[in-house]
């Protein structure tokens, strides 16, 4: 019952690196990689949808029904040193624990059938605090990794903050490894309370992955962008508030300290 | 384990529309759609059960024990005009996320068996205020449907007061359209807060579905029989309200503001 | 993963009625049942298990570890008037909504295979006042069984004090109706405010039982017999109280007046 | 979608016991068999990862990314009187009831391939009390491991402390008596609140498991080591905490008195 649909034909695609940037603390993902894909003018090809997801229908413009989804867009290397990429972005999450191994199983089945050895995924580190310079932490399933990009602008020291990556963006990277894909997480420092979507995060995060990638995009636009999906983006964040809360709701009772104020998603 | 048991012979129906009535924010579209199957003398042949349902029998009529369930009736276009028929109405809905995912297809599975190529969800808009003057909001899943059924008195703005559908009345059209069926919501404003029947606000959505049905009901004995319908409307609001508060439990912390006092379903 | 395992050979039983008595409101059919089982010398002769029931193990006797399960025995006719008899006792019901339908149709699938068609459940009905005389009530899934069990000190208006049967006493009956199978539910009135095993009532329902089923029993060790199992009760009723938690949890919000106070169970 | 990976030869083990130690109150059994594994230069060589764990990847080293698991070490007998050996440790159990079920027969599965009759599992049992002389306490699912077992310090009357085992170590023998295996669960006073890796619980518990395995072990290193995996047990301590909360949350609103405060896992 979780069903990926492709639109029109299949693409062909050569190793696709796969990014994803899903609702999650500060929407940094979703903001970061959205954006990307508008200025790389990349191509949607398939939806997905799930019963793990919230039973609601989510209404656009005044009267328009749309059933919650994930979307994959792709775009093809224009040249040397690019990578053929797939893009994934969506509504939001899967609501239960187990529902979020089915609908990653899900994900890596179909993008492996492209051939994807690599993934990059991108969330956000919620410090608690007002961040005036937010940085990029990363964390990696492979250490070769680590020296290919640090240096753009990654701190790989996410694990001094915290101890744990929530959701796709950490199941993404660890169930692709039991398959021998490699993966990065770049996570942008947010406040994350109350959740908020963090433009400013987003930027900095994605300027280090439009150097990983080596595509260029010309940063002006994203605040101008931000704004024009506020309708959208509110209605996220409030599905993003609801599923985070599901999934992190036993963490309530003993938080205690600093340290477990931080959590990645 | 969501089973739909046939009861007599199967009915042959040409295209029929299908109309959902289940219980829901103030029962506008159980108490609209029942009446409108009293009055049509539509047909019972069909019931669905569910483990997705309260683990509940319900007690009628002091010692009569009955398994909780969907019932569908059909109706055959008499005239010109008019069409076939099958309603969904019931005792409850489903109780957990993929639960309602679950019955949703099978009843669609159901529906396409017998041509259904349009679906049309009953429901209510919570307001959080008395309105003295309820009216029917509408969304639909496909924008031909915005221009035929404008004229029936429904307000297709339903997007601008809350920003999800809730459950069946939701899910219903958003798994139908991935089945290529066109679906419409109507909705009841209501003042929801506590979730009480609300036959005014049924009767003006009524009105308007009648419209867009092309039938001729007599509305002088819809007090009456709400009123006889009384005991029943009861449990199912207390089912109903159970339901409510699983599947939207959620969203109690961090609700704020008039806007998210609103919800559908 | 709900499996019925047969101890020792199958016996050869003749459209045997099933009598369950799992632990509920009161534990009255645990006791009324599990002391039937006793005086009749019932054989053992299965036990069921579940991922459904609490992921524990229980300890007896200060050091044996048991899985926990419910249990079926056999009783044969002796006389005219008498029919074969399966008994269900057990350590706990279901702990979520799903689990009670999937354990209840193995169940009857099990007992479907040795001829059931007749059912009788026993329970408790919370009246939340201390009741110096309870009252057996009843309800029925057919209506030919009100006549035939009138006359046994049953009053047929169970639906005039509670709306639902909750769990496996419920559930048996309806599930069991759509195979054709005719039911009974006993309901003892008790207090059910703190949960506690409550003889007095069962004796009244066990009395009612004995008359139905044409057996006669000594009622006079039940007492002592309670406190006996009183080590052993103390422990079910912990993990009733906790099932009932679990599948009554949401309705602790909206409980108001007394009539919503009683539950059956 | 519970996998049991083999890393590297599958080792030919004759009737190896298995030897429990999953993360639980005061981590007894992390700890103990943990130190055990080190000490025997035990050898891994399998893994298990389940969609009914957290929905989380770990963090480890600053900046290495891990999937949630369970692991498999062997060990082989190396003289008369000593038998091969399976260790079960990781970081965390399954998080719902059902999950428990799901992943416990996956392992007894597994082991059961290696020829394995016998399991001991390692406990906590939280007294509420500060333990100045913790003792092993234990229980078991066959009578003869009693007079098997006697002499190595552990005191079988559990059952007088407590009513339940929870979670591993209790269904990991529960299920195993169902195929025939034998089991015994040991388990370490500790005071278990706030729930705290407790070393010197663990070192009694140890003491008496090397004497039934007839293995030495210098258990000189054991604080040592313990605050060398502080860390480590620091992040094992936060997941099993959410864990236990999620399993015993429906515990929280009927406790009373002392004796309910207890519990095991």
């Amino acid at each position: 019952m979780t069903v990926i649909k492709l639109i029109g034909k299949k693409p062909r695609l050569k190793n696709p690196i796969l990014i994803e940037g899903l609702p999650g603390v500060g929407n940094i993902g979703r903001v970061a990689v959205g954006y990307l894909i508008e200025e790389l003018k990349a191509k949607k090809f398939a939806e997905l949808h799930s019963e793990h997801f919230f039973p609601f229908v989510m209404l656009h413009e005044n009267y328009h029904i749309h059933l919650l989804k994930n979307e994959f867009y792709y775009w093809k290397a224009k040249k040397r040193g690019q990578q053929d990429i797939i893009f994934l972005i969506g509504d939001c999450q899967a609501l239960s624990p187990n529902g979020h191994y089915e609908v990653i199983e899900k994900i890596l089945d179909f993008v492996q059938g492209f051939g994807t050895k690599e993934i990059i995924t991108i969330g956000g580190l919620a410090t608690g605090e007002l961040e005036e310079e937010p940085q990029t932490l990363g964390a990696v399933t492979d250490k070769e990794l680590l020296k290919k990009y640090r240096g753009f602008n990654v701190k790989f020291n996410a694990g001094e903050k915290v101890g744990y990556i929530v959701g796709a963006a950490g199941l993404l990277l660890g169930l692709g490894k039991e398959r021998g894909m490699k993966g990065t997480c770049l996570l942008g420092e947010t406040s994350g309370f109350p959740i908020v979507t963090d433009p400013k995060s987003a930027e900095v995060v994605l300027k280090s992955l439009t150097k990983i990638l080596q595509v260029k995009v010309d940063m002006s636009k994203l605040d101008q962008r931000v704004k024009e999906m506020e309708h959208f983006i509110k209605k996220v964040e409030s599905l993003q508030r609801k599923a985070l809360m599901e999934i992190t709701k036993e963490e309530k009772a003993p938080v205690k300290g600093k340290e477990q104020l931080r959590y990645i998603g």
